[in-house]
């Protein structure tokens, strides 16, 4: 079958409007959200509901037309995009928007990929219910992708990556098979898990057409904390202390560095520097509370009263209502954004054992050091999760541009290399997608590529599902 | 090679006293904890540490001996039984029994396969930490073998199986080769999850021999309560009232009719019945409080207050100290124990989603009657996660072996298509083994079964990893 006829068998299934070629209609789906990567494609396609899903996979799979899912495009790690040979059909997902089922007693709902992150959590909190995952692009990723990449964000600490918040599955097998995996169980040992091996698979092994997600009780209050310390060590500290006094209860840990809070009242001068003096690390602390706002107050106080006694907290600002708390979070939230506004800068996303997140630094910044003498070290992340956004700015005065074509490079391999050597992995969060594919290759051993490559061989024997993503060619 | 040259060259590996083929060695490791298979063996090969492990796989591999991977033999599903060929080779990883690293900081254990479950949970104690998972065997299975069924046990509702208490394995594939996905990370987005794969999978796609798991705080205080309601809708509301009120502090919720009471309180007459009047149905509740005894002890009483004048709740009790807590649970954990000293009988491990237990009971219980008329239904279990130990015992003054003979097959598989009907799974927590693979793939869809299918072929082509367990020939 030629590409004509190919679209007008597309057309027949979705209807003429659900089949875009035009370079207008088709560019927002081609470019990925760092603008790293621009594919082309053959269309992009919008079924409205699983069966028609299954019904272009079906199609694309009998004409062996290469297939990319994609969510809300919000992936950091290219794995939504097309590639150039204008050969592979994207799947959007985007029009499976429905809550299928919220069963609030069974604390749990059924979205459909398409649905928003934002969405999925109004409908959980329609029924006085949470569901925690929590991410900078929730108002624009939808759960599908969520889940395809098992993204992370700043409740992992308490509640778990998208795979530990999903209980089932929709999934469309790249043969055009519709597997109904849309279990409500905590418990259900009956065979293989399908379930996580197609989470995180960044939809190489199938696409995820619904889910059946956990859902929480809701915390009575949220209580905010900005911590000031000396150390990551003191962090670490300050991490235990959190967990055995707050247990549960802890369910935000932030670790930034003074560097990072300058850069932010820098390039953004209505927010406040929040110490009176300068102080070399701070921790962002969240309890999330089942009793009240009072309850939160005096343990979080408790808390930090004992650091303070401990010597490992130098000073703390504990926020008196919502806007002070929001404000605190804002902070932190303003990093990446204060770093975009200065230029362009290496990014990283790795993480190590919590435990070895001093050791870590200590070893790595000196390295980063010699390779691009005067780089600005902008350190952040989920401290709680061993997971750093560990980036490198540019010294000042020189051209971002320039020192990211310069640098990149060399940058990135040492800083993996020295996560390799702290037992950590180069994407915490992100996945491999496109970005990180050969990267990570380097560092899994050749017993562990086989078998990832006879688990696609197993799946997509004909290697039609988002081709090129996670495993090299 | 013949048997002969096979049992020369396992000793060769391991030496003598750790290749056992004397059937006064070797009958401890040939039939199963409930007594229902009894296999033979070419040999039990008792391998001390992972490179044996890998060595004896290859050997096997090498001369197409089939293998049964054992933790403690205290399976519930047959899944560590030998066929009758006497061809099979029982790998007994007992003597893998070293907590290789505790990373206090970090949250995490690396235990060896073969470690019982009660030392891990010493191995956490001594550093301060918890390790949840908790069984009634737990002072002679292994960590292996929980993580190969996906154990469950009485804190699954607040910790997870024990799939979500691992962060990564150590695991001999199918061929001998040894992968090392030891990794002690809460974030790691670098390909599929072969971790989730090998939990669970029963020791059918590879053989576990190490596992990092995942350490919490330790609580303050255990508080115990066992309150008496007027039927499992009414203990539905209870759960909501509890998950509401208590949160992540609620680790305990378990049902039991009144039946199952009097049972207890009829075979160990030192038990009493705990209510001074007879209620339909009773809840055993836990809280695993963070502050202090004193916090539960007033957050348990205030969420009984609550349930009482909601209507919830008809009566409750709430444990004094940790003797009258011990003696709370005590009466739930006799209940398995009072069946089996009355005989024989059918017993079930179901769950469905939470929201669907008072109908699944309303539909099944009539099901059953009519089916064995005057049977006694011994309905107990947790609750929290919808997991139901729906057991039937003979009618009084019936033989127990003659019920069993009669109605076994014809009550399981009504109950199962109820379970079916109703969403739900035919084993929760132990697993398929041999007992129930073919009543699971009954009622699993082509594509599940097929999926399934092409793993086993991807990992295990020559069919040589405990052959006969979870999937039908």
């Amino acid at each position: 079958m030629n590409h004509a006829r190919f679209l007008i068998a597309c057309r027949d299934l979705l209807g003429h409007d659900h089949v875009l070629t035009d370079a207008t209609d088709t560019s927002a789906y081609l470019t990925d959200q760092r603008k790293r990567y621009t594919g082309r494609a053959l269309a992009v396609v919008r079924p409205a509901n699983a069966e028609q899903v299954a019904a272009i996979v079906r199609l694309c799979h009998a004409h062996r037309v290469p297939m990319v899912p994609q969510g809300g495009n919000t992936g950091l790690a290219g794995g939504a995009t097309p590639d150039g040979s204008g050969h592979q059909v994207v799947i959007s997902l985007r029009r499976l928007d429905r809550i299928r089922e919220v069963d609030a007693a069974n604390m749990t709902l059924i979205a459909e990929a398409g649905c928003l992150l934002a969405n999925v959590q109004a409908a959980a909190a329609d029924v006085q219910r949470l569901f925690p995952l929590s991410l900078a692009a929730e108002g624009s990723c939808t759960i599908g992708g969520n889940l395809a990449t098992n993204a992370g964000g700043t409740a992992v600490l308490r509640y778990g990556n998208a795979r530990e918040l999903c209980l089932g599955l929709e999934v469309v097998t790249p043969q055009g098979e519709l597997w109904d995996g849309l279990r409500g169980l905590r418990k259900d040992n009956t065979g293989y898990d399908l379930r996580d091996l197609f989470v995180g698979a960044e939809g190489t092994l199938g696409l995820i057409t619904a889910a059946t997600l956990k859902l929480f009780a809701q915390p009575a209050a949220r209580m905010t904390a900005l911590a000031a310390l000396d150390s990551p060590a003191q962090a670490l500290a300050l991490l235990d202390l959190a967990q055995r006094m707050a247990g549960p209860l802890l369910t935000g840990f932030e670790l930034m560095s003074d560097f990072c809070l300058r850069l932010v009242t820098q390039v953004f001068p209505q927010q406040r520097y929040p110490f009176t003096q300068s102080h070399p690390q701070a921790v962002l602390l969240e309890l999330s509370d089942i009793e009240s706002e009072a309850h939160a107050r005096d343990l979080l106080e408790r808390l930090l009263n004992a650091a303070s006694d401990d010597g490992i907290v130098r000073d703390a600002i504990v926020a008196n209502n919502l806007a002070q708390s929001n404000a605190l979070w804002h902070l932190r939230e303003s990093i990446p954004l204060a770093q975009s506004a200065s230029g362009l800068n290496i990014k990283h996303d790795i993480a190590v054992p919590v435990s070895q997140v001093p050791a870590f630094l200590d070893a790595t910044d000196p390295i980063v050091q010699r390779i691009a003498p005067g780089a600005r070290m902008v350190t952040f992340g989920h401290l709680g999760d061993g997971n750093l956004h560990y980036n490198v700015m540019a010294p000042p005065g020189v051209d971002p541009a320039r020192f990211l074509a310069q640098y990149q490079a060399s940058v990135s391999a040492a800083v993996h290399d020295s996560v390799h050597a702290h037992r950590g992995t180069i994407s915490a969060e992100h996945g491999l997608g496109q970005y990180k594919r050969d990267a990570s290759a380097q560092y899994k051993s050749a017993v562990e590529m086989a078998l990832m490559r006879r688990l696609k061989a197993a799946f997509d024997p004909d290697g039609l599902m988002n081709p090129g993503k996670v495993l090299p060619d």
